[in-house]
């Protein structure tokens, strides 16, 4: 169902050198699915994230910001991410945190580090009590099953609603190295990152100084996970990790430098990748809507009104119809909350279609046209405000029956 | 399929007097129904309305502004409203302002007074031209129509998407007067008004003075029409009007009378039924839900969090569910924006079963009891923060596939 998507190819996910794979069937919530991943990184590896902006963060959130402040602390660096799915462990109160610590102290104990070196993460149901002693169990399982070719199945074991794994690898030639990158992403509803995506994480073999680190993810992750919506809803466990694992020729240690560019140019592009697949396999999706909001005063502006645009269930029921019934869009426009905002100066595009001119229906537009550009499978709609330089662009589907069923029946 | 929502008996529609209501069959869309209503008042009556935010607002929106605005200037008071469905009168510019004036004059040449005492309304598809020869031409039938005993056929005529009409009468004695109020109201999609609700109309014999009917219905709509969402979709064209025809003998001239507070009880009671009408109707609903929000530190913070909750596709379609997935709900409460939340002291009741204490479940929630609440056709879901005094509640529904159906078919 996934919008022009292809599976990835297990052959063509690159082995990032320091950093190793493994999954379990542990049953966290259903039996017969991978449901436990393991990272294990290399002693040279690096890892910085960005995580959801809910107050109700997970405890497994909690968990990683606090270790990630201890590495920062004490140099003893990150040495494995452990990932369950089918429980979110959010809403979870105090036992969350301490089955979240528990996760990590098994894993810390079986592969000889402390517990504040292992990051945790879980997505799924939320509000229901961790099944701690079941993830503890599977651990030696996901161990022995550590390879660094493990990609395919790393990204087939994150997943929960989603229809299909995703993944993608870059390579890139910096200075002479040739440094791989590859990711893993999962989505599907609940997608409206705010700092960062339902769960992703990109692997790279340069060395990556852990305060460059901690600007390359927000910058990734303003360009990519966070201008993508499937419905509005900020997830409590959105996270997406960054991490470098040293083992390539090549140290970055400085924000400035030609060779942070080229790298950041490469995470970026993969990021934007791992984050539209979310888009592509949202929730019951059919189409995949770029909005481009052009010519405003502020990029804050301009990302307001494509985010009201994104998440009207009009607008996204109107895409899924092929209907061009376009004045949604106005009226979205209308009431994203830019107060001083001049519609008489606005216009509208539906790919190359002129749909409104200054705020009116563009007296040349034709039903035709944006049924024609209603039909395709992948849309652009263009917002220009006259107002300014600033633009932004979000990624987003449509809304379909499928959205509903889904929805209706998750935890069933 | 709405909930809840017997139909109107005509015969219990109070006529108020000094308001006939005229309709008539003009084609604006489609042949064969109501689409074209108008109300004539009498020269003692008094008018005030409250109107969309949004910045897209509908040519008729711009120029009930201005005509009631120069009422307030000339002291000729309003003598008529024009409502027409089918066409929203929207994002059609120039063009658009020159049809809603042109609607006025035929209306004002007819009934002998000037078109600034006219108001008119439009409901309906966005960014096509209003076909306004057919309303002008369908103006003689709808005044030839013209009774006083005419609501239950006025309610019918505004209707769109509705699946029935939305009409109710109350009468309240002040000061010996026996005061008759009757309204009608119409929505159902692209309802979250943040001024009003898509079209209300809400007329009483009290005369009560402009500068005071300003103010009522102000703080009417606040406790009614402000106070429910379908999906987030604040429309172009939203409209609420209060009518004091002044036919009988009362007059309310004073704000902090106690004459004031009877009548305003009585409207805000009616409002309220009005309004709930709207979400009981709202477009593929099948449950009526209220949203309490308690024991915040403002009220703004209250509704901010509300909405949050009543706009979540994923806490809408769970309900749809009968699916107790209550952590949604938590997550919603979570990205609401409220910063500095602390989500450990939060409580959450569905009805009377007590699910979420001090942000994690409750030990003595059973998922049964979750389940008993969620199956009924009515459901409060209340929020106590343990912050402050403040409260909000707003009204909701589901979100079903008729929704979809719906809204991916309304204009073929």
């Amino acid at each position: 169902m996934a919008v022009n998507l292809p599976l990835p190819v297990a052959a063509e996910l690159k082995p990032v050198a320091g950093i190793q794979l493994g999954h379990a069937e542990v049953g966290v919530r259903k039996a017969n699915r991978k449901d436990l991943l393991v990272m294990k990184l290399a002693d040279t590896a690096t890892v910085a994230g960005v995580f959801t902006t809910n107050r109700f963060c997970a405890a497994p959130v909690q968990v990683c910001k606090a270790h990630l402040e201890g590495v920062r602390i004490s140099e003893s660096g990150i040495r494995a991410l452990v990932i369950n799915t089918g429980n979110a462990n959010a809403g979870t109160g105090e036992a969350g945190l301490v089955n979240a610590n528990a996760t990590c102290s098994a894993l810390a104990e079986l592969l000889g580090c402390a517990t504040s070196q292992i990051l945790p993460f879980s997505t799924g149901v939320i509000l229901e009590p961790l099944p701690v002693d079941r993830i503890k169990a599977g651990l030696p399982q996901a161990i022995a099953n550590l390879q660094e070719d493990n990609w395919y199945k790393a990204a087939e074991a994150i997943m929960t609603t989603d229809t299909q794994p995703k993944a993608a690898s870059r390579t890139v030639a910096i200075n002479g190295a040739q440094i791989t990158l590859t990711g893993i992403s999962k989505g599907a509803g609940m997608i409206k990152p705010n700092m960062a995506t339902m769960l992703g994480f990109l692997a790279m073999d340069a060395r990556v100084t852990q305060s460059v680190l901690d600007h390359m993810v927000k910058e990734a992750a303003d360009k990519s996970f966070n201008c993508i919506t499937i419905d509005g809803d900020t997830s409590t466990n959105d996270s997406f990790m960054l991490i470098a694992t040293g083992a390539a020729p090549l140290e970055i240690n400085d924000v400035d430098s030609p060779e942070y560019a080229a790298l950041a140019e490469a995470v970026i592009d993969l990021s934007q990748q791992l984050a539209q697949m979310i888009v592509r396999d949202g929730e019951g999706a059919t189409k995949f809507i770029a909005i481009a909001v052009e010519d405003g005063e502020t990029v804050e502006e301009c990302r307001k009104i494509a985010y009201s645009i994104g998440h009207s269930p009009l607008v996204k029921t109107a895409f899924f119809a092929s209907d061009p019934n376009l004045g949604r869009i106005l009226a979205a426009i209308g009431y994203a909350g830019v107060d001083d905002l001049d519609v008489g100066k606005l216009n509208l595009y539906l790919d190359d279609v002129w749909v409104a001119r200054n705020g009116g229906r563009n007296p040349d537009y034709r039903e035709e046209d944006g049924q024609r550009v209603m039909k395709q499978s992948e849309i652009t709609v263009r917002v220009k405000l006259a107002r300014g330089d600033a633009q932004a662009t979000i990624w987003t589907c449509d809304l379909s029956h499928d959205y509903v069923s889904i929805n209706a029946d998750y935890r069933s």
